[in-house]
């Protein structure tokens, strides 16, 4: 006899009552009552209730025991779905799974964050923590999928690195076949040297900070959304890609795992077709800042982010024409003829509801400024002879950004704590699950 | 006035003859002749010829320079695309290139693999190295598209972990805030968990192998394509979902870059409907092994790859029912009916062409399981109690496999060495660019 075909949980609501079903999953709950017993099967798709009736003889497995469920499709207003299991058949497939450390069955699960972090290979089983990451892997889609409809070739960079050049900080040391090495904060270097090539690049992949701080917002590794784009005017060209991308992403959202937006009551921002900019400069102003602060606060950022969201309807907000000396030494000086260069750059912060999201700009493109900043900030550029030799042999005006994907979800669901959101996080104290 | 639009190479061919537009690239090639210079000019989507004569008073900058050039498009059979660009303004974007290590503009690179790895940053813009890895990046997106249309989630591990308990050996360590720690030889451990919070799971990153050799096959650090999914069979159903994969891999490569297959002369693999298998002990029996043999010898893999060629007309051919003593210790024993266990697997390896490409299998998924299996390795389960915790609280019979991008690549283009096919490889001796 041919097997039965598998249908997912969220199929039933379209199977003709009466006809045999085959279904696979964890057991979500099991509810004994006197004269029946529910079981609620969970799988990758939603959830199942089956009904058992002692004539049907079996027996329902502890909560997380993973099971095949054989019965017959049944129409029941009060199912998940209109249609519920009568008369089933329930193999176990491993073994009766032990008690979870948290009631997973709860639509609110009542644990704090330690229990759920050291527990996580279980804890991302509820429902509505899973919705949490199924919320970043569409936000994924949509950037790749904005990014690859614009021409840009996906690249995967080393992530183990010579010298600490970039930053110089807080970088973890690896010992590398006896000689140290580094592990990359960014893939900015090479995500530039790679304008040359493919004009176009974005990569997804872990960065690595060896963050001193134990914050609610500060991981040891978390995953990166890095693009670059050739031959920009200045900034705003980057940031008109930026939008491009936020608006894919929070598609992708929409697209993709639909139910769990619902499952999370999260509230999508909406992407304005223009992103608002603000100049550094009217930004401290508008908060009350001192006029020679070098950068926003918290609380300024806040303060930005309501005041956008009142002015522009928009939550988002750009503040470009950051000063030079607080942004890394490749950064280019600002250009636009708007306002007299002073001491400000092409880059921008993208504030998402008054958090920092998002820092891109202009990138120096012109060897002979890499030399120049180089050597102000007292170091010589044959230290950087690999990253340089891109543009001794011509590199084109570019820019790109670069978006933490662990902050972005974790403003999406107002987590007030990134590890919330980071599927087995890395900080100063925590090495595991 | 409004800027002009930029038009890319490959558009020009449907420019109309007579209008005026702008190019951007760099200089691929500049050949001055008595009445005529000629300027290649090259961007991300290909080749334009722009012809400058002594009436327009303009200089072709040196090879490699970023220049934006305005111009009429004029028909001309024997220009790439049948459009030239004739009458142009040339705008030099940075400061005049300097020679590159390499004729970047000849159709065949003439260069040592040492040079062009040196240079890796400049020698990858040859057009038939970079479609090297357009290839790979077509792959990815293929890869990506048939998983998500099967249902699978975008996971992504941590690179940083406590423990060298996988393998044991070739790890590297990292001075983690002062404790060692290790980085992921692979995501393994953490897809396995994640199959019971996704069901089905893929992650494309970085991997990292300690490996003291110096082959042309090996690297420290390459992009690993690993899939993971429950409520399987046997292995079996993994491989079918691989047939799946390399199916939308191989399509991805002749849907996105055309172009690139072109400039390689690639020829694509055709991927069966069905995967030919052959069991372990017949792949012996057929080259000639002794039936106690643990594992195939790489001439071994070559005879079989000639044989399945031979025989199914196939690229690929999965061998099955490793003996489980070469295997991970979450490997399953055998469990089809075809023959007896012995001490057979139910793992495989995917040849691609009579090379490994593929490592493959079900995995373990009772708890008890895994305790004898990691006591037999005379180890305590209590070294992995982050991983059991998973187990304990239930797990379905579950699988999958790896893939690295850059072997697939290299088979793909038949690259002598692993490091042609590698953006910025690691090696024992490597590590910059």
């Amino acid at each position: 006899m041919k097997p039965i075909d598998r249908t997912l949980a969220a199929q039933l609501t379209a199977a003709t009552p009466g006809t045999t079903v085959r279904l696979c999953g964890h057991v979500h709950r099991r509810r004994e009552l006197a004269t029946v017993t529910f079981l609620v099967l969970r799988d990758r798709s939603g959830l199942a209730q089956v009904v058992i009736r002692p004539a049907d003889g079996q027996q329902a497995p502890p909560e997380e025991t993973p099971v095949e469920v054989i019965g017959i499709a049944t129409g029941n207003p009060q199912a998940p779905g209109g249609v519920e299991i009568t008369s089933p058949a329930v193999t176990v497939l491993s073994e009766p799974a032990l008690t979870p450390p948290v009631e997973l069955w709860r639509p609110e699960l009542a644990a704090g964050l330690p229990t759920l972090l050291d527990h996580a290979p279980v804890t991302w089983r509820h429902p509505a923590v899973r919705a949490r990451w199924e919320l970043a892997a569409a936000s994924l889609r949509g950037f790749r999928a904005t990014l690859d409809a614009a021409g840009f070739t996906e690249v995967h960079s080393p992530k183990i690195v010579e010298s600490a050049t970039e930053s110089g900080a807080n970088v973890f040391e690896i010992d590398y076949f006896g000689r140290p090495a580094y592990l990359a904060q960014s893939p900015q270097f090479y995500k530039q040297q790679l304008v040359g090539v493919f004009e176009r690049v974005y990569e997804v992949g872990p960065v690595f900070r060896a963050e001193p701080h134990d914050t609610v917002r500060h991981l040891a590794e978390y995953v990166n959304l890095d693009v670059e784009l050739g031959f920009v005017r200045d900034h705003r060209d980057v940031l008109a890609v930026l939008r491009e991308v936020l608006a894919g992403m929070v598609e992708g959202i929409e697209t993709y795992p639909a139910a769990a937006v619902g499952r999370l009551g999260v509230e999508l921002p909406v992407v304005p077709p223009e992103i608002p900019v603000i100049h550094f400069a009217e930004a401290l102003r508008l908060v009350g800042a001192p006029e020679d602060e070098p950068d926003l606060a918290p609380e300024h950022e806040r303060a930005l982010g309501a005041w956008a969201r009142e002015t522009y309807g928009s939550d988002f907000l750009a503040v470009e024409g950051y000063p030079i000396r607080k942004r890394p030494f490749y950064t280019h000086p600002w250009s636009r003829q708007a306002r007299p260069p002073g001491d400000g750059s092409n880059s921008f912060d993208l504030l998402f509801r008054g958090l920092e999201l998002v820092t891109g700009g202009q990138r120096l493109h012109r060897l002979t400024d890499y030399e120049a900043a180089i050597r102000a900030r007292g170091e010589e550029p044959a230290a950087y002879a690999s990253y340089l030799q891109a543009f001794a042999h011509g590199m084109p005006p570019h820019g790109g950004f670069a978006l933490g994907l662990e902050r972005w979800a974790a403003r999406l669901v107002e987590a007030a704590n990134i590890r919330e959101v980071t599927l087995f996080p890395r900080d100063l104290h925590r090495l595991t699950p």
